[in-house]
């Protein structure tokens, strides 16, 4: 844990500058709007360690696989998250020295994420060569009411002299990502241009043909003369001021930022320049009104309200903000990257974590069709399922999802993930179960649910094989969702949501005969449904299904042979030697009881109606002391379950754990990137943990407690047209509906 | 298969050129002598496909390690063998037009290995530009006798004209690995000289350091003027005659290759002069009748000779042949890698090939100094073993020697083998037992054994653990020599060889203190040897370890849970999907029934006397159907088990694939280099297979069977400075002592 912020209701702060930290100040101060995101680097010039990162939503490029031993079934490409075009540049140099915060005396410096405004803001004095000393602001956004514009207010402010304040802002369409497998470049120039204090830079990326335009225009508080550069791939507009002592020189960057997503890719530059002057034209002040205003209506429906605990508040609101500006449901080609906007790492492409952790935060507090989108997405990849599940050997219209995708296809190329980690098929299952129900739109089954519920259950019903000595179906060489377990066989949690995948199929296949008949027609034709046969078939895996169990307990084993493991506990462990995924070498990982995220718990997270509270009760005991949460997407899970258990400590403790994961820096990797995903699990260790909602029978209920540190609580979540605000405090609670 | 070459006893012989089969005739043509050795390569220049190979013994380049996803503990490097300079290379012009095999109209193509001789010619008819033909002969070979030199002798002969023969023979240093991680350049320039017709270039490894130097030296039949030529890492000679029709322009080339291994590397430049000098001195013939000599030696006491079958014949001189081209047993830094001197797959490094398979032959083939050498590899390495156990988190100077290693430290990258294929370890061990029963060289354990063996028991002591289901020991996660298996708990072979490896070195601890006190104690003290609690550990277990067994059988299971697979044969599979690794998924051969190779069964040859007649054949009978044999190392241990059980036909199938694997292609993949290490089971397939040699109460015992096709074989092998030498016909066997 390391903690250099400080702690606000509503916002980041960082005060006093420390560049060891200043990779992670990138990430956790990182800005975005759902169609672009911006890591905090500095405008100005900077010569300390720092990682560049300007992201467009949709924009990848297919980065040649890196591996050392080819297995088949690999795919080709690893589809990667681009760092695009640099539009934050402004140099500045005073008196002819430049301003670089890694070499320039610093004072007073000042960073501020506004969360409830999503404004970016830094102050700072800095004294420059000899002794010349200016107070620098800056402040940014990116507009979440004008999705392809953004706007920088940079002011230089002289106070122990007058001089020159020289302003170079740029863009910089030259970047590579520093995850590249082979140092390949990912954009290709295609066009600049600078006039005076606009410019604009082109660039297209590699195979994929992505293009993107960033155009900015510019207005100074002082007359001054412009001049603009190219190079290649690069434009850049000048200009400088005399300033007096005391006065400030005031630049406004107005930028416009277009992909080919959003326009004709040879209008794109044009679009581009379309949006920077309209930004200009419209002025920052006006901008950032807009852009409040759109982030007050957000927080009137999202907000979650912890009273007595400050750390709790702030974290949960930072979760909530950056979920927020990661994914706005309004383009089904979207999703959600495990960093979204905020690093390289992971490629920026989809997991089953969108299914598993972000339904239900996206489900709960926007209108039903943003959830409806998510799910959309994966059925508009179908085809690109079954390829990959034929790729592995499978046949006739069976369909594995992918386990990491931009497009459909399969990215992931470790063969203990990519072709085993296959219960993800399953959450791709179970998003659509509990889209519908949580929002009773089960005509979805019958548009676009069914087919991939029988892509899926043709998927398993393959992947499984009759054993002899069990007397039962099995399903050997699978790595679950704790992935410090590869190859096993039995995975509790894969063999059960297998088995529910096909009950829920045929439940599904039986709802849209009956409802749409024709709809049904249409598809058993599509998707060659010999009915009878399929069904015996499932039906016979569904009743003779082997599930491993610790004998006379009411322990679900996580697979086959877990009880040989030398039986440690992570309160065994040394804390030196924690994350064991930083000091341990795999195989000592592998062989070891410990538990990277929740697996049997997760199945009972999923399926809580299944199980009785004494099974549940048995399963957290013996696996939470064995679980070393050393994945973003565990501490959720089990604050969720220890809260259904009444372990209000516990709970409280995996919640924070969750919730300031990256503002305390856990697992010292915040430099990397946020855990934009899992922080949709803190949203649920909030509302379905200490709220304690849940949907039955087509009603929302609540069996809310409150934490020890609390005073009170409170949260909104929208359902079936309705809004539900739920206030708990040590009196009680209540529920209101209605705005 | 694939067959497009003559058989002949002695001679691999290819007429008629085909340049699809160009990189398969390189590998199998390939000639060595121990220290350096090359591929077939065409001395002229070659514009077809081809994989030029040129290596020499123990120079290696550290290829910064490429994997997907790192994981703790990986290896910053694989160490590769190098494609060297090139020093074959002979361009010709014939009247200003180049000679190029992928170009000109080819008559009579004729290649031949003439394996008793160790010489590599060929011989063609060419029509080059307008009509003009040229009869080429050419022959080379690196010299057993002196180990540094080698010599080409290249004639051509107009036989429609008179005309302008040129030569242009040269030593090309600007050459790359094929196998390179990132396209790197593995070595840097150094030096080249030329005058008039004698050349050099010296080379240097990056990282390594390793410096090679090669000079060359040229005689012609005629008179002429030599023009010499340099450029970076490059030299040239050439020249050119008047060559009247039907007569002859006749080269030599002397050729001086010396590496820092065996030279200070400022004088290894000189050192390759003089070699060249000397070897030009003593004349092609003369080098040539000593080459034949030295091979002649080798062969008198190595060779097999098998009448009535000449594919058989030929194949296992092919076998021998090549192996001594590899390995001589002069110097213990070096060691045998999986493709020799014909290949860069595999990286020419060491692999417990070397102790399970190769030993035997060169135990029984060359004086006992050959085997103690290659033992004593692994002594020097035993450091780096323990190094290499550390980086896994053992302590107390456990060793876990490496999968991979040029220098001793561990080269591979794949974590279900570098640190699961932990099997290798026992090799090693056995390998100590193995030289000690065969040669009775006791001494050896007080000399370097005990050393390893405290090391080897150290780490199996710590690898396992106590499994309370189980009420014993077990040893969970690894990879057992079947690699069609990753990452399973209670491999039989693992699980045997680690009790027994706890039970050798109990029994050599009681050796070297009662025989050699002295070297006892001192190497307590160097070990930190706890006897007392070390041994009580060890033989605990020894007799609590678990082994995995088929109820109510003979069969010991291969693995946990090897019943709960789909239990198929060989024969179930489409002979379209085979072999399996080019057509199936990683995940889907892992949950497959099929075996790579010999898994149990490679327990049961090593450790047969432990085993009755009974368990071998219920073992063989439940796995030989099972096994794919698509490695290598597979088919001669069947072979050997085979003939054991009298399973005539078995055996003789298995000898002839492992034999003739390369010579018909079995795998497809002849043109990436031969498989080595494997020719060395083919030997043991002949002598302990069908010959049933086995050693016991330190006496040599036959037992023979004539295969039905074969009228009569006989082998010889050393044994205790005794040369015995069996002959097997139909009226039965007898075995001569002496020369």
């Amino acid at each position: 844990m390391i903690r250099y912020l400080h702690t606000d209701p509503w916002r980041i702060i960082q005060k006093g500058f420390n560049p060891k930290h200043q990779r992670s100040s990138e990430s956790i101060f990182s800005i975005g709007n759902g169609r672009f995101g911006q890591r905090a680097n500095h405008e100005e010039s900077y010569s300390g360690e720092t990682l560049q990162g300007s992201y467009v939503a949709g924009v990848y490029y297919p980065d040649k696989t890196r591996v050392g031993w080819w297995k088949n079934g690999y795919p080709e490409y690893f589809a990667k998250v681009l760092n695009s075009t640099n539009w934050i540049g402004i140099r500045v140099w005073v008196d002819g020295a430049e301003l670089d915060l890694a070499s320039c005396q610093l004072i007073d410096f000042y960073r501020e994420l506004d969360m409830r405004r999503g404004l970016l803001t830094r102050r700072f004095s800095a004294i420059i060569g000899d002794g010349k000393q200016v107070d620098v602001e800056a402040m940014r956004f990116c507009s979440m009411s004008r999705d392809a514009q953004a706007a920088i207010r940079y002011s230089v402010t002289p106070v122990n002299f007058s001089g020159v304040v020289r302003f170079e802002s740029c863009l910089d369409g030259d970047v590579r990502n520093h995850d590249a497998n082979y140092d390949e470049r990912f954009w290709a120039p295609v066009d600049q241009w600078a006039e005076a204090s606009s410019g604009g830079v082109v660039t297209r990326t590699r195979k994929t043909e992505f293009e993107l335009a960033v155009a900015m225009t510019h207005t100074l508080n002082r007359e001054s003369v412009w001049e603009a550069f190219t190079s290649q791939a690069r434009a850049a507009c000048a200009t400088e001021v005399r300033v007096p002592n005391g006065h400030s020189a005031v630049l406004h960057k107005y930028v416009g930022i277009v992909s080919s997503l959003h326009a004709p890719a040879a209008q794109a530059g044009e679009e581009a320049i379309r949006e920077s002057l309209a930004a200009r034209d419209t002025g920052f002040e006006a901008m950032r009104e807009e852009h409040e205003a759109r982030w007050a209506s957000i927080w009137s429906t999202v907000d979650i309200r912890i009273d007595g605990d400050p750390e709790a508040q702030q974290a949960i609101r930072f979760n909530i903000f950056q979920l927020n500006q990661t994914y706005t449901g309004e383009d089904a080609r979207l999703n959600i990257g495990p960093k979204g906007f905020t690093g390289e790492k992971y490629g920026g492409s989809t997991y089953w974590d969108t299914e598993a952790y972000c339904l239900p935060f996206y489900m709960s507090t926007k209108p039903q069709q943003v959830a409806r989108q998510l799910l959309i997405y994966r059925y508009q990849h179908l085809q690109q399922a079954i390829e990959n599940a034929r790729k592995l050997g499978f046949t006739g219209g069976a369909a594995l999802y992918p386990m990491v995708t931009m497009n459909g296809e399969e990215c992931h190329n470790e063969w203990e993930i990519t072709f085993e980690e296959i219960h993800r098929n399953g959450a791709i299952a179970y998003a659509i179960w509990n889209y519908i129900r949580y929002t009773g739109d089960h005509r979805y089954l019958c548009e676009f649910g069914l087919d991939v519920l029988i892509g899926i259950a043709r998927f398993w019903s393959q992947r499984v094989n009759y054993s002899e000595p069990r007397k039962g179906y099995v399903i050997l060489g699978v790595t679950g969702p704790n992935e410090y377990e590869n190859n096993v066989n039995n995975n509790w949690y894969t063999n059960y949501i297998a088995t529910w995948c096909l009950k829920w199929c045929i439940e599904a296949l039986d709802y849209v005969k009956t409802h749409d008949p024709k709809a049904f027609a249409e598809k058993a034709l599509r998707y060659e449904l010999n009915e009878e046969e399929e069904r015996t078939r499932w039906m016979d895996i569904i009743s003779r299904m082997y599930f491993p169990v610790l004998e006379g307990t009411d322990v679900f084993l996580q697979q086959d042979g877990f009880m040989d493991k030398e039986q440690l506990t992570a309160a065994d462990l040394d804390p030196l030697e924690r994350p064991i995924n930083q000091h341990w070498s795999w195989d000592r990982i592998l062989r070891s009881v410990f538990i990277k995220q929740a697996d049997v718990l997760q199945g009972l997270y999923f399926f809580e109606d299944d199980f009785s509270a004494a099974q549940l009760k048995a399963n957290f005991d013996f696996y939470e002391p064995r679980t070393v949460h050393e994945s973003s997407l565990s501490p959720c899970v089990h604050a969720i379950l220890a809260a259904r258990l009444g372990y209000e400590e516990k709970a409280y403790e995996m919640y924070m754990r969750t919730s300031r994961l990256d503002l305390d820096d856990y697992n010292h990797e915040a430099h990397e990137g946020l855990h934009i995903t899992s922080m949709a699990g803190t949203w649920m260790a909030v509302v379905q943990g200490f709220g304690g909602m849940r949907v039955q029978d087509n009603q929302l209920l609540f069996s809310p407690m409150l934490p020890a540190r609390w005073e009170a609580y409170q949260f909104r979540v929208l359902f079936r047209g309705q809004v539900y605000t739920v206030f708990v405090d040590r009196t009680g609670h209540r529920v209101e509906v209605g705005s």
